[in-house]
């Protein structure tokens, strides 16, 4: 299969020929479109791109309601409930970061959460645009019962998603963005090896009976498998997180976790202003401190790669992504192409872009 | 060697002749007692009786300023930096615990951090104060320079200590709690088994040449070796998790992470009100609806144990050491016989109550 490569400039305005063909807004296409070249320039390719296909195929089942306001169910100056009216849940996530950074502003902290959120992609994004304007962020994101792929320490049945968590803290450089699922692996990559033919990791999944397996086809079944928490032996430690974010994904904002929603994820943003507590400044000098004392640890073994803060990688990839542009899949441009002839939309001038000929 | 066994009764005048011995008030002296009984009771014995010398000592050498005032240094109507005086850990988590509740209760979220703050004992203790208190509350506990155990996921050198994150979620039942290191093994733990002469678990521990090994002694050194971050080949992740800890146990209150400091822990905890989300009675009956989601899940292996949610075997534990009292190793006796006669206390009334005989 090709790979294809696309400039950020192309990637964009296919995106936003597609999704205001789709109907949805101008604004809020650019926001979506917007966040997924981010994700595919950070490296994070199975929250990048290859999501329009799926998105608009989200808007034209009644899944994404584009255009739905956004309504605050319940609110006070460091809180909020926000029904997001099943909007694209970029355009969702974008709200709950405002409420959340001004209550912060004002008042220290702030914690927002959603109901009728769709995928907020990657997660990390949201943290970081609190760290970029200089707050504190930490995001979870759980999913509704349909995605209860992942057991129970000790269990054989699936009870939870794979529930990430994220976190972004300002630096006077890059801030740092920590972004994990709370799960061994995630679902999306047990289908990409299950579509390579290859081997999953050992110890990520189990099968229907309960027993390890590398095969991907087990875990789909019937009957199907699960996956593990993080963790192996001390995988109570990752179930004990998967449910910290069901908690605060899920229930603080009244959803129960024994049912499936209209929704794709719960989510819910803490915000803390370092005004409030050591003062900006002094923060972000320590995190400058903390960071250089991090990454001058002497590497594993000698010669090996050096240690890196979380999120350096994805800086990197962007860096690089830039200026070479984005690798695209040509399964996922096949799936673009499909979506665009059913909005009448022609992609000649993309098809037309591309340095490898298609057939 | 020996183990004996104690009454809760008993161990608590045990610890109040001690600590007021000492010096500590008699309030201070109860609280302390009661949080390091608690710990023993929940069967965390590395956090409770064993600390009764270990505080004393610290007292005796000023580590520890019994009846020191706590102060706010900033405060605002939802956060605080509270300097605790170096008095016990115990009495400032209690009071930083009070702090976050009542800023929670009036503004629905809370963030306060402590300098200058001692050994708190069970981090799980404080965010179940505020779950028993029907709060949802998250808490943080990193260390100075002198713990730096822990190894950069990648790195050969400990830059970062066991770093434990906890939190504690209210239900009409026994409230959730999930108390967890960030690192593959407590440092305490590699004492242990080197004192018993048994290995290390596998994946927890490398010596001074970043090699793997099972052997405490090689982690002791000269020269010293390092433990690794929590998740084996994605270390990369308790990594993350353990600098989420750094920077809101010591980043936020002002220390820096590379100095060592005169405090034990770095503590932090949010509070959060569910009666500003989805109400307190929506939010504890979702909790018991996820409870039992949960522990109705099928156990890994047919007849294998059950599952459980976080905290519950510790309040197992609890019920059980309630009638058959405390075990106490022969050798932490001892160091409290020592402590006994350095602060002039008798302590005859509690060797005639063991049952075992005590040369």
């Amino acid at each position: 299969m090709l790979t294809l490569t696309l400039t950020v400039a192309d990637a964009t305005r296919l995106g936003l020929e597609l999704f205001t063909a789709a109907g949805a807004r101008p604004d809020e296409a650019a926001l979506v479109v917007n966040e997924l070249v981010e994700a595919s320039l950070m490296g994070l390719d199975s929250h990048g791109l290859l999501r329009y296909s799926d998105y608009l195929g989200w808007v034209r089942s009644g899944q994404i309601k584009p255009g739905a306001p956004a309504t605050i169910v319940r609110e006070t100056a460091t809180t909020a409930v926000v029904d997001c009216g099943l909007n694209f849940g970029q355009v969702s996530a974008a709200y709950i970061v405002d409420l959340a950074r001004t209550k912060a502003a004002q008042a220290g902290t702030a914690c927002v959460v959603s109901q009728n959120c769709n995928h907020v992609g990657r997660l990390g994004a949201w943290p970081q645009k609190l760290a970029e304007a200089g707050f504190f962020g930490l995001a979870f994101a759980n999913s509704p019962r349909r995605g209860h792929w992942v057991v129970p320490f000790g269990g054989r049945e699936g009870r939870l998603a794979t529930n990430p968590l994220a976190y972004a803290v300002p630096t006077n450089g890059q801030p740092v963005v920590m972004d994990m699922s709370t799960a061994m692996i995630a679902e999306g990559k047990v289908r990409v090896l299950l579509h390579q033919g290859r081997p999953l990791p050992p110890g990520a999944v189990i099968d229907a009976a309960g027993l390890p397996t590398t095969d991907p086809a087990a875990f789909y079944g019937p009957p199907h498998g699960a996956i593990l928490p993080f963790g192996g032996e001390l995988g109570y430690k990752g179930f004990g997180l998967s449910l910290l974010v069901e908690i605060l994904g899920g229930i603080l904002g009244g959803f129960p976790s024994t049912k499936d929603g209209a929704h794709i994820n719960g989510f819910c943003l803490l915000a803390l202003d370092p005004d409030k507590f050591c003062g900006r400044e002094r923060f972000q000098f320590l995190m400058d401190d903390l960071s250089a004392y991090i990454t001058g640890t002497p590497p594993l073994t000698p010669g090996g790669p050096d240690v890196i803060m979380p999120g350096t990688l994805d800086f990197r990839t962007r860096a690089r992504r830039l200026v070479e542009g984005l690798p695209l899949a040509e399964n996922i441009w096949r799936l673009m192409e499909q979506a665009a002839a059913d909005l009448q939309v022609d992609l000649a001038w993309a098809r037309a872009g591309f340095a490898q000929p298609l057939s």
